[in-house]
């Protein structure tokens, strides 16, 4: 099934959850947003409907198997069926949490998301990659699991706290690196309504193409190997974390012009920072190995597939075993720890 | 994806299971099969691939997210990845389980399934429906994913308890109403390795014509709704649930022939038993209505979609409302609690 997805007005989002083919809704509402736009959500007007409100804790917290049990009993318990529709509305973790949910409770009911982040508009509500994450790293339980809407509203990000601004051009800078139209807008210094829409339609198609991310989809991924890695260990921002991931993979197996690329994005888009997180620190290479080798897109004992890109819209998978990572980062540290944009 | 279902000896498991195309096996065994069956299944026979053994506690019991928590834990720590493939070994809890882990670990990994137990081998580990349990239901928490190979190896029937023997029947007497073969092949005794092929590729013909259970495979169900609220009330094995269930909806709303069909059936099976759960008791209405409407079949706040046979090989699916349901069981209740086989 391929998701619509559309531009809504804040006042309009209670109107377009009424308009679902169901009479039973499962709500999931971000804490943080629930509080900033209660106002603007009044449940009471959906008519018709019986619909069961669950409202969830602070951003990536919810994404452990507690609150995934939690939340699918206290919905089957409130009794649902099989035509019933899920809509979450908040950041990445709020849909990747719910979505799970739809994936697996009563084997999968249909669902859509209204992005609050601008990490969420751009990337983690498009495409179906749902789950939550395992003591072993992120994302490591899920399923694919296509929303039927997502509902694009940019008036959420009004209350988005900078650093979370800061993560999501972190994402959108990935995509200027995979489509030249989007690497336009931003060079242009386009409005962000106008760039947030050619992310989410240009992921979408991608997706539609390679739903369960055997091919051309895994181009996505640019940064997010070692972004995963870097996320875990500093602790980032996962845009953040993908824009240093891309910074070392560029500076690792890329070109010159690559890391230009970056900086001249990095002022478009006004994303603060130049120092990476090892900056004059020890460069953690073990750690980043043992996350590697744990990553989920990881297809074989001894390698991974690391997304490489030639120049802007020009992007390919390439396979790199382990023992060639670590050899690199070793050979490059003492660069890498003194290495600024 | 298509299931390959073959008939294995029981030497040849672990061949098989060698050459799967993978470097990494998950491997997951019921502990009962592991004590009766470890010396056949010698997994060092296993050559050039990583084997990750998790041993699953009795039956239904594994069900359940703490244990699907452990076993997903367990297996990302020790390193698997995306091309890593699952072999559940055991009866139908087992498979459901396991198919469960494999669909959502790394957002769905390949499975193959050896079903030891005559339920799974007709019905369990054939079609991807995989789940755990929920507080208010069986199967409530699950996925569709369908096993790349259904190894058939009847020799497991050796150590299988009489009663489960029974239950397995249960589902084959269920076959036997929706298809002419099996029928026949039930009324002429035929020996049990063929009743059982023909049952498992019945099957899995109707669930590759309709994976996600939108149209044809909804028949799979006969006996199903008001089975597994018996299950719960009673606490029966499964199949002799499903057998009861059969025949509260013949007694309800199906014919005199249905009826006499079930008894010619259940003496040509050996079926065990001529008195249901309910005889001499109360007849337990609010208590199967209660579960009903938390059934995850149902598509509608009001009603639940039965299945009814007019004759052998002829079944269709017949919305009825849970206030009908309600009142035909009503009406019904005295001549219920006297009724025998």
């Amino acid at each position: 099934m391929k998701t619509a997805i559309r531009n809504v007005e804040l006042e309009n989002i209670i109107d377009e959850i009424g308009k679902l083919d169901t009479d039973t809704i499962l709500l999931v509402v971000d804490h943080q947003i629930w509080s900033h736009y209660a106002k603007d959500l009044v449940i009471e007007k959906i008519e018709n409907k019986k619909v069961i409100f669950w409202k969830s804790p602070d951003g990536e917290k919810v994404k452990n198997i507690n609150d995934f049990q939690n939340a699918i009993e206290f919905f089957l318990e409130k009794g649902i069926h099989r035509n019933a529709h899920l809509v979450a509305i908040g950041g990445g973790a709020v849909s990747d949490f719910a979505g799970f949910v739809a994936a697996t409770i009563l084997r999968g009911i249909s669902w859509s998301v209204v992005p609050t982040s601008l990490l969420s508009m751009v990337d983690a509500s498009i495409g179906g990659k749902v789950a939550i994450n395992s003591k072993s790293g992120k994302n490591l339980i899920g399923a694919y699991h296509m929303p039927q809407n997502v509902w694009i509203c940019s008036k959420f990000l009004g209350t988005l706290p900078e650093v979370e601004k800061a993560s999501g051009m972190g994402e959108v800078l990935k995509y200027c690196f995979l489509d030249y139209g989007i690497y336009d807008l931003a060079i242009k210094k386009a409005p962000i309504e106008q760039i947030i829409n050619a992310c989410a339609n240009y992921k979408q198609k991608l997706t539609d193409e390679d739903f369960k991310e055997t091919g051309i989809r895994k181009i996505l991924n640019l940064g997010h190997s070692f972004g995963h890695a870097l996320e875990f260990i500093y602790n980032l921002p996962h845009g953040e974390a993908v824009m240093w991931g891309m910074v070392l993979v560029f500076k690792i197996f890329g070109s010159e012009k690559n890391i230009n690329d970056i900086i001249a994005l990095k002022n478009a888009l006004n994303i603060p920072g130049k120092n990476p997180p090892w900056f004059n620190k020890e460069f953690p290479i073990d750690k980043i190995m043992t996350y590697l080798q744990k990553d989920k897109k990881i297809s074989a004992l001894s390698s991974i597939d690391l997304v490489m890109v030639n120049d802007i819209g020009n992007a390919q998978v390439e396979r790199k075993t382990f023992e060639e990572i670590q050899n690199v980062l070793e050979t490059n540290k003492d660069e890498l720890r003194k290495f600024t944009l």
